[in-house]
């Protein structure tokens, strides 16, 4: 068996905690580990490293790469989409690695940024799902409803294929849209409906014939690939077809339309994570409703989720009302309106503000920076170098830097010369200057950047060598 | 004629704007001057300088003299009151001034902190309350009420005194506190009750009567700060006496029991400011009922007042919300809650929380200085100086300091060495070094701070010489 975990969205619903760079799921939005590391771990225990396949776009690859490494050592293998093109191009390109591994291998898809509270149940379910895929299904967990959702789509169940220690397959008789409220309570009533959380089992031959006879411009895309794989070519065809290719979802493309097609009732404490409300389905709340994380002072709020860091939120006599603090950014919405966070994404992108981009913490291999102040001709950060961690051999056309260490040993090399530099000591960097700085030591490094020049954002860096290939 | 403005309130109401060193009457809430400033500067058109008294706790007078003088020159008379003992000890004490400057002189007494959007209505209601209080009446200004406002007192008048040129004065029928809603609806539609501003005019010798006939005691203390007065123990008398009276309010010390009370109407566009829903009040408002300033994105909110700086803010369909957002903490509050700002400072103040005393950026005489980051055994500011301003001559035992200029040019004395600093340029101050920083050129002084040691907070200084008198 093989996994594949879609990890290429971009997370706007997430907004001001995702950003460009970082979206949910790189982000610990719940529980100690990030929404990729949370569905690795959970596939970890019954699968080898070399059978996980992370599918996402170009820019996110090194910061996924550390986080499952964390989690779940080297091997994990990491596919890059050249561009988004939804889900159908996605899984059809990793179904072709996986066929080419093994002609009949049962492959699990499913995002990466879903949360699934019952891990035991979860596994379980997955290998039903896969008995019943070794059949030539192509199967979905459908996720047995506990509220009249209207945000999710459904499955209405067909005839039972087979039950066993309580997990039951079903053919699907239909998908359905989002529903109404009302209908939404006439599917939960019924008992015949359940939630599709986008999670499917099947063989890679199936869903590979599947798209050969619904989608035949990405099944002829995919022949070319599969042509070019392991040869020189391979990334250049892969661009070239997805350049190509329309962006259709698995769900549209595929699954409404296909000939055998089956589901798997699940009860795994499953949440899509779509958007802040969510939060609050899978938190714990206190005693009127409310979820609160962080330097909160709250007189008298209910129903509400106050989601802040370590800056101060104060809030009094809300009612289901959505705060998320970061450094830089704060929304504040009423619950009913969470979906319209994707508005605000807009504007943000319409006026080309940093606040979409970045957070003003960024993680790097080697450690992490913050951005403390941007001013007319300089920039400050916080500096964390890891013990042992060195940065890029590198140099600025346009900014010279002073760092002066708090905690930990600098190594730093300036020129030609290197040297150490120990709390409440300083150096200086000129223009135009190769340089290296390197954490020695046992303890993590803190040092603070002033940049000076006429130019200070992070593109004006010529890297000269670098330990994490960059 | 004389002025005595009243401002040494702590105003809590205002929080997260007002903090501890910076209340309600220091900050721009509303236009281009502090409140004060507009106070001051209402009054300085038809009163000379060292006709108005400003009287106020000993924290607040250097800040109080910096901006009274940048709007209406030097001269002002600024009266401390040792301890806050609420309005009556303080306007007695500037009535015994008053008094000694002329046995018959008139003085409005009015509070620091209150919105007057016409302000040639305003002098002239002054100049006919005067004339009032010229007959030995303690007359009030009652401002003609456009609304059934349950959060201002009331006062019913009485039978006509006088009218000129549209404005009428009264007697006093009787003073009302803050009614229900339904009380209110009735006030405003009877045509018979004012709103009780707080500003009043009288001669000093009839309020100081009026204090002797209700507060004996504290008559009692103001004779014996009269005596004191021009000699070497002034000082130690007030602090004494103001240690031992009880804190009063003039409204209730004084005013419901007074003999000869009369009201003068009033519309001068007032406001008394007393939380963020009147900023509301006084401001335009959009097309949906929104107060918005700063860097503020809104989709569909109505009713609300969104005050933010430069941090972003993003708002979705807020109804009746009150956001107020600053560097370090943002408030989030139902419009109907604003009053509950006082349970924050409650809460604030048992915690200790650094977010009720300062902000992160404190003017000082010499400039001001902006603490980007405290963390374990580091503290890193940006310093602003004033072209030709100098901080005082200082040392710290606890902590060194390593400087870098960012613009203008530092002159900087290490020890016995004084020396020039240039921008990307550094420099070092060791412990329990003299050191003094100061900027000798024609535009502000930029650096950077960065201070190491064991203990970073502001009372390790100890001052050798400053051009403030610190």
């Amino acid at each position: 068996m093989y996994a594949v975990i879609l990890a290429g969205g971009s997370g706007t619903r997430f907004w001001p905690l995702s950003r460009e760079a970082t979206p949910k799921q790189l982000l610990r939005v719940f529980g100690e580990k990030t929404m990729i590391q949370q569905t690795v771990s959970r596939l970890r225990d019954t699968l080898p490293a070399g059978n996980i396949y992370i599918i996402t776009g170009r820019k996110y690859v090194p910061d996924i790469r550390s986080q499952v490494e964390a989690v779940a050592g080297a091997g994990l293998k990491i596919v890059t989409e050249p561009e988004a093109r939804n889900t159908a191009p996605a899984i059809g390109l990793a179904a072709l690695y996986i066929r080419r591994r093994s002609a009949d291998a049962v492959m699990a898809v499913m995002p990466s940024d879903h949360v699934i509270t019952k891990d035991d149940a979860f596994r379980k379910v997955l290998k039903k799902a896969a008995e019943i895929a070794r059949k030539g299904y192509l199967t979905t967990i459908g996720v047995l409803p506990d509220r009249p959702e209207t945000g999710y789509g459904y499955i209405q169940k067909g005839a039972s294929l087979t039950k066993t220690d309580g997990i039951e397959g079903f053919k699907v008789q239909r998908f359905v849209e989002k529903p109404d409220a009302a209908t939404a309570r006439k599917y939960l009533k019924s008992g015949d409906y359940l939630w599709n959380s986008g999670i499917f089992v099947w063989r890679a031959k199936d869903i590979l014939a599947e798209i050969r006879r619904q989608m035949p411009e990405l099944h002829k895309g995919l022949a070319s690939i599969e042509k070019a794989i392991g040869t020189k070519k391979e990334e250049e065809v892969t661009r070239e077809v997805f350049s190509g290719i329309r962006p259709v979802s698995i769900d549209y493309g595929v699954m409404e339309k296909a000939a055998r097609v089956a589901v798997v009732s699940a009860d795994i404490g499953w949440c899509d994570m779509g958007s802040w409300i969510a939060l609050a389905e899978v938190s714990p709340k206190d005693a009127v409703g409310n979820v609160i994380t962080g330097n909160v002072i709250d007189i008298g709020s209910k129903d509400s989720i106050i989601y802040a860091g370590s800056r101060l939120i104060a809030t009094i006599g809300l009612k289901g009302t959505v705060v998320v603090d970061t450094p830089d950014a704060t929304l504040i919405c009423g619950k009913e309106h969470t979906q319209d966070v994707r508005k605000v994404v807009v504007e943000l992108k319409k006026k080309g503000a940093e606040e979409l981009l970045e957070h003003v913490t960024v993680v790097r291999p080697w450690g992490s920076y913050t951005v403390l102040e941007v001013g007319n001709r300089y920039k400050i950060k916080r500096i964390v170098v890891n013990p042992g961690a060195k940065l890029s051999h590198q140099l600025h056309h346009h900014r010279s830097e002073h760092w002066v260490v708090v905690s930990g040993t600098a190594r730093v090399t300036v020129g030609d010369k290197t040297y150490n530099v120990h709390p409440n000591e300083s150096t200086y960097v000129p223009l135009s200057t190769g340089h290296r700085l390197e954490n020695p030591g046992k303890v993590p490094l803190h040092l603070i950047e002033v940049q000076n020049g006429d130019y200070t954002a992070e593109d004006d860096i010529i890297r000269l060598e670098d330990d994490y290939g960059r």
